[in-house]
């Protein structure tokens, strides 16, 4: 936990701006498996964590702005509890670290809640995403789940102070990437042909387990990198392919890193392999070097496709005008995704609240329709202390190609006779987390190799 | 997957029992960590695995009984998902495997319901432990969640069916056994002092892992045996002390093994300890040997708890006629829950669909007042086919003996200063899984080392 003070004075920020009315924070509860009581490891509420840094399901709390009143419900445990369970802090005691006086059984949240609503103030709360809240919410709020209504208000006041991550966050961050990093060099080194995917998810798994971390999201380890969302992990490695590893470790306060490597099973990258490698890895330094306050990470990412375009014409499978191609979105052959996103209790930092308040703003808003920019969860313009990925790539989707080519689609910009000669090529992505900083950007966590040539003195130190 | 004659005759038996109607089972859809698109590993609901096999979320199926008609409702894969997901298996290939031959799109399921509704048949459905399918059920049959009402005799029909376990049932709960063994015997070569209890739990979830099996629970894995439900994996190992192991395995197809072991930190067990170990010991070989067809578990539980107060009487902490101290519930200081329960496709057997119909019967209810008996979760008469797991353990907890102590409670019983010179022991528990045969049991899976002798000579060949 970060000191009593900080949860303090992030509530007390946070009042200041809402400004009126009831504000309701919902923790998480356990998540059933196969029946009530055989659970899940416990995840709370990233926003229910940067206010109050409790770590414990089945709690709510209130802010009361008015009243300047802060409120922690929740149970303690019962003797016959201690009994089965051992003595534990109480929840009293955990509210205090974080300077929270008053906590009430959780069951007097209801009574508590039916007086606001008959006062008549505003009860402020953020979308549900667990289906536990959804129907806590409906229950206490008295409320269809369907027409639950999350305020903008609260939304709007938690994103912009979760987007500026304060010192202390950034060393949070840097640690979880500390531990994503060994858990790449470990897929580094034991990455051989004749293993599984999933043995090298699992290794780095136990990796990160060790250091006290849990994995930010579920890890996608695959000899097919084309294939964006991949859990699919029973592919047996072969010497000539190339695995992507999109994993991450987050602390035990929550914190995310994110990374991605893409390396070859055998010591070295085929002459194609390096040649898409470093467009890739061109098109991540374009987009890294451009990364300041005051920039959109949509004309970002646009520079970084646009890298990309040039990388693919000098190998042939694009042609044309690089900066037409990219007005056209033909890059999105290759590249159909967004060049990155916000990170930081939440691997997509507050996905939760809606990405319209969180990657961009009314005055920026997403493009919704077109292929690629509908998948690029970050446009707006940046901010010093924001956290970030950036994470270009090249995705070789035999369907899309298909797709396309019946259409002819785009055949201006498109080589499609060359595409083919690559269409079980797969995929290559490179990714690293950055904070914005007064002026420029700084690399988050240590330095994990990136170019070619580290990759391969690093691999063939332990395959031949 | 089991042939799919299996699944087909698995339904086509409910079908006959429940006689009438429509029988509506629910799969499970993801569960989000810290929102909604984070999620935690997939675990398909285990009755909808039982008559179904489809390892795949947001699924449901009608068994509409008259019409001798089964659908599976789930949405196949759009285009984009493909780009994004890859090819996979469709539902409709899925449910074939199960001889499924209609497939609707899942918005069809709400439609399908409502006509039934309206022909004012019975929708038999299970009672629902995951609140995304609370919040389903409620909508699709236009009920509130607190309204719900599940069908008894469709819970007792699947209760009846899952609880006799077939041949190849059996041997997909020895193949769990197998890695949960693997599991135990990588705990027992690892330990040693300065480990964290939590890098033991890690090690044999890797292994796990590596085999192609999730942990069927969160595993218990502690130096404080004592404590029952215990989470808790920080403590660092010191010679001298015990650790207890209770974890096990669930293979792919979702079958649970659970296996508990206690051994010491260092090589050897403290003559204290040993002597405690074999009173539990000597509870669950009398246990074990009296299972057949026929004995009600709590008697047998019943066995169990006067085989420890007869060593423990031996040893001092218990006085008096260990017959009475029985029926007084006096061994409960010392073995506060139940012998066993029920396992299968669940480690807890079933759970979800409620104790008094798993575990025992409207002739043989639960007691639910007494300590020690309302944690029992089988008491009934138990029939060929049976799974079960049998695991007493003696669990020294100074809350419960300072709060027993201070009523001077059954004092004729404990010897209170005795057992006050035990207050730091901890907690010893052994557990393994039998199937009732014909006329008596047969252990489950490969034998694991059980007893002093052989655990120390095991251990002796990794600590010193």
């Amino acid at each position: 936990m970060f000191s009593a003070q900080t949860y303090e004075s992030r509530r007390a920020h946070l009042q200041r701006i809402v400004s009126n009315g009831i504000i309701l924070l919902l923790g998480n509860a356990d998540s059933p498996m196969n029946f009530e009581h055989n659970i899940y490891p416990f995840r709370q509420d990233s926003t229910f964590l940067y206010y109050f840094g409790i770590k414990e399901p089945n709690l709510a709390a209130i802010i009361d702005i008015e009243n300047q009143e802060t409120i922690v419900f929740g149970n303690e445990l019962t003797m016959d509890q201690i009994v089965w369970m051992g003595r534990q802090e109480t929840i009293q005691e955990k509210c205090f670290n974080s300077n929270v006086t008053k906590c009430l059984p959780f069951s007097d949240l209801s009574n508590y809640l039916e007086n606001v609503i008959k006062r008549k103030q505003t009860v402020h709360y953020l979308p549900p995403y667990r289906s536990s809240n959804k129907i806590l919410l409906s229950n206490l709020l008295g409320t269809k789940i369907s027409a639950l209504n999350p305020s903008e208000k609260l939304i709007k006041a938690v994103v912009a102070q979760r987007s500026i991550k304060e010192k202390q966050e950034i060393i949070e961050i840097e640690k979880a990437l500390q531990t994503s990093v060994d858990m790449h060099l470990l897929a580094m080194k034991i990455t051989k042909a004749g293993m599984k995917e999933k043995e090298i998810a699992n290794a780095i798994q136990h990796l990160a387990a060790d250091q006290g971390c849990p994995l930010s999201y579920p890890p996608i380890v695959t000899i097919h990198g084309e294939i964006l969302h991949n859990s699919y992990q029973q592919h047996t490695l072969e010497k000539g392919q190339l695995l992507l590893n999109d994993s991450g470790a987050e602390t035990d306060m929550g914190y995310a890193g994110d990374l991605t490597r893409t390396f070859p099973v055998g010591p070295r990258f085929s002459e194609t392999q390096r040649a898409v490698y470093d467009i890739v890895l061109n098109s991540f330094t374009t987009a890294r070097n451009l990364l300041r306050p005051g920039i959109a990470f949509k004309d970002v990412h646009m520079q970084a496709c646009q890298a990309l375009v040039e990388g693919l014409i000098e190998l042939g499978l694009m042609r044309g005008n690089p900066e037409e191609a990219v007005q056209n979105h033909a890059h999105t052959l290759f590249f159909q995704c967004g060049l990155g996103h916000m990170m930081g209790l939440d691997v997509h930092d507050m996905e939760d609240l809606g990405e319209q308040y969180v990657g961009y703003t009314t005055e920026e808003p997403k493009d919704t329709n077109t292929f690629g920019l509908k998948s690029l969860r970050l446009g707006r313009q940046l901010q010093e202390g924001f956290v970030l990925t950036v994470e270009p790539g090249i995705y070789i989707i035999p369907d899309l190609i298909d797709q396309w080519q019946a259409e002819n689609k785009l055949s201006n910009f498109i080589n499609y006779q060359k595409v083919n000669e690559f269409r079980n090529f797969g995929g290559i992505r490179i990714e690293d987390n950055f904070v914005i900083t007064p002026d420029s950007y700084q690399l988050l966590g240590p330095e994990l190799l990136k170019t070619t040539i580290e990759i391969e003195n690093f691999r063939s130190q332990y395959v031949s």
